[in-house]
């Protein structure tokens, strides 16, 4: 590779690589190398990507990935979502084994969120064709369109294509950052809605979805452990709390008698914390959007608008702690005599990984001296959609500080090549099954 | 009075007045009938006018007001910052007993207050022409200029400009609402910058300034009483308060080890009601204006900035207040391991008002049968910049829920005339001394 001042991707991953995990067909300078390609495509800044779902950069990402998956020897075809699927015809037919990711990024993202999901998949293909490994059932590696939401505000679009989970409700309501619609952005990219529609296939062609991505968190890092498994993937709940009071000049309204809604918001706000505590070392809640209305500096707060944010891998849980955090608004609001109006805005399902396939990431994990470490996902995967029809699983690689969706996003290629070893020995498992 | 349909004002004011209060020359039907004519200037909706600093609608207003001071028989003239002074030579030379207020209003505020003050002022003088009463001393009628800063986002200019009180550097950096330099304003008025400065005039010249205002609280209501004194106009300090902690995913961060700066500054929100119960009656601490960055509903907030809105009728208190809050800032920091940054953005001083004179005001109050209540102004008015040179003194007139800057402000007939009964007997008295 030629040294590319601007972009030393390629160089940074290659520097720390260590040789021996090149083994089994899997080629450590081979994902550098095309992590390095596809961190050239939407190019904002060293470690910096753009490349929004259906745009021009995501489709010329999706170009380069289908000419490696043709090269590979893969039967590659793309549905009216832009959804690309690579496929590879088993010894037997029936279901196929299943992995991938997307390519597409948030507007400053990182090289490693999504990519390294596609190129693990096609690196244990690449393996097998220099191995001469035959598998027992068919493999797909699929390349999900628009997985992080930069284009319509709300993400996973190809998959929830692919499953049928989007109705023609809300695909009528979608609007772009240019304010167009899902059949004019469809029509810009070179497709329609009927295609967009005739997207959805019957899962059950499927035994089973694996997805690599990177951990978007620290505990592998604080655990000293290059991949991990995922434990579930939680389903967030977005709770509306307002809470109105009475608006008074910051100066002539006396402290005594005051219904200053900032104070009470504080009052709930501080106490949040606590629930999640009582309910699951996987749940969490936060409030990271918060307005004040009138905001103005000599005027006590008329009315708090907060969205709470609250997930569990598991819904009973979630659910009582979403429970629990409008209890707690409700008599918080009652204790400082002002109003409150809640509202539950978003409620998406957590999915579970089956404790069958954690034991089995942890086999394989065990093979190679891995530890196994079980993190839940707060983030949503396209792995979520298809987990409401078919049994998936994920695999986790360290992120240096826990950074994702910033030009700060690192793994190494050393965990990275761990990952796919794993993912590989995971999937020849699952053939044989 | 003809009925206005569009604007009941002089109606609404009427209906309920008790005309026994009309004596000694005082006469509640011309303060209905001025109060209307006033708010027909810049009407906006009912009870709403639009007057801003130096625009038309407060010339206008300016214009009527000195049309009834020439026909009270008064010496008017306007100094280049817009101050309209009106003056009636009395029986003795030496330094004059003064009253006024201002006309302009903030962009929807109410008919009362300003004009108040301004035909309060004007109606002593009404009904000494009535009686032909003769004062010992020189009295002086001041309409101040662009008072509520609605002009320039900083009021109390024309004052400011009388005063002294206004630098070369503060004046170069004064900006409209439409971009433009004071230069440029005063120029559309009529005046230059050198008049401007040219405003400043000798105060020792004044005695005594007294102005009458609406109270924009709820204590005289509480009390059942139309009138009350003024103990002392609160100097507003404004501190930002800024917690930097760190952002991460709000799905993929476990509560333990984050370093949430919203949950940081709730704690310190919460407690900050606490610590002015702790300095005085008088003492207040609001937190009017907050934001939160980035303020997405799935990231820990990374940064919270709050502007701390702290005011006593005197200074000591006032900086001790000051102080605790700070310290507070800096306790609630270190606990929640975050970063603080803490600056003193506004630290004006507060104008206390005499003993002598607060005892004088409260004779007068009860000879009408009021039991004086003594209330801090926590917004500041002009008489706060004539304070620093010349006893000052002043009396709030009941305000209906306490709300003002809004078309809901009311002061009933009999309210404002009680209070002009008060003032009268208050300046008669000093005029003696």
């Amino acid at each position: 590779m030629p040294v590319d001042n601007d972009n030393p991707l390629y160089e940074d991953l290659m520097k720390d690589y260590d040789n021996s995990l090149d083994h089994s067909g899997i080629n450590g300078e081979r994902i550098a190398k095309r992590l390095f390609e596809l961190s050239k495509i939407g190019f904002v800044q060293i470690g910096g990507v753009k490349r929004p779902g259906f745009s021009n950069e995501e489709k010329e990402a999706k170009t380069l990935v289908k000419k490696w998956m043709a090269s590979a020897g893969l039967a590659v075809s793309e549905d009216g979502a832009g959804n690309i699927t690579a496929r590879l015809e088993g010894k037997n037919e029936g279901a196929a084994i299943a992995s991938g990711s997307h390519v597409d990024s948030v507007p400053n993202g990182g090289n490693f969120d999504g990519p390294l999901g596609v190129l693990s998949a096609l690196e244990v293909v690449e393996s097998w064709k220099e191995t001469g490994y035959i598998p027992e059932k068919p493999y797909e590696i699929i390349v999900f369109s628009d997985e992080e939401g930069s284009r319509f505000n709300s993400g996973l679009t190809g998959s929830q294509a692919m499953t049928g989970a989007i109705s023609e409700e809300e695909m009528a309501q979608l609007r772009d950052y240019n304010g167009e619609t899902l059949e004019q952005v469809l029509a810009h990219y070179g497709s329609t809605l009927d295609a967009f529609r005739a997207a959805k296939r019957d899962i059950s062609e499927l035994e089973l979805f694996v997805e690599v991505h990177i951990e978007q968190g620290k505990k592998l890092e604080k655990a000293n452990e290059p991949v991990g498994i995922v434990s579930g993937i939680a389903g967030p709940a977005w709770l509306e709390v307002e809470f109105v009071g009475e608006a008074g000049h910051a100066g002539n309204t006396p402290m005594i008698g005051r219904k200053d809604c900032l104070v009470a918001a504080a009052d709930f706000l501080q106490s949040i914390p606590e629930f999640p505590k009582g309910i699951s070392d996987t749940a969490v809640a936060t409030v990271g959007k918060m307005d004040v209305y009138p905001n103005g500096a000599n005027v006590i707060p008329e009315k708090v608008r907060m969205l709470v944010d609250i997930r569990d891998i598991k819904e009973e849980p979630r659910d009582r702690l979403i429970d629990q955090v409008i209890e707690q608004a409700e008599k918080v609001a009652a204790k400082h005599e002002i109003h409150s109006n809640i509202k539950l805005n978003t409620r998406i399902q957590p999915v579970p990984i089956a404790e069958d396939l954690q034991n089995r990431l942890a086999s394989s994990l065990n093979k190679f001296g891995i530890s196994p470490i079980y993190i839940p996902s707060g983030a949503g995967h396209d792995a979520m959609n298809l987990g409401r029809f078919i049994p998936v699983a994920m695999l986790f690689v360290r992120s240096k500080d826990g950074i994702s969706h910033n030009p700060k996003e690192w793994s190494s290629l050393n965990d990275c090549i761990t990952g796919i070893h794993v993912l590989k020995d995971f999937i020849e498992d699952a053939m044989k099954k």
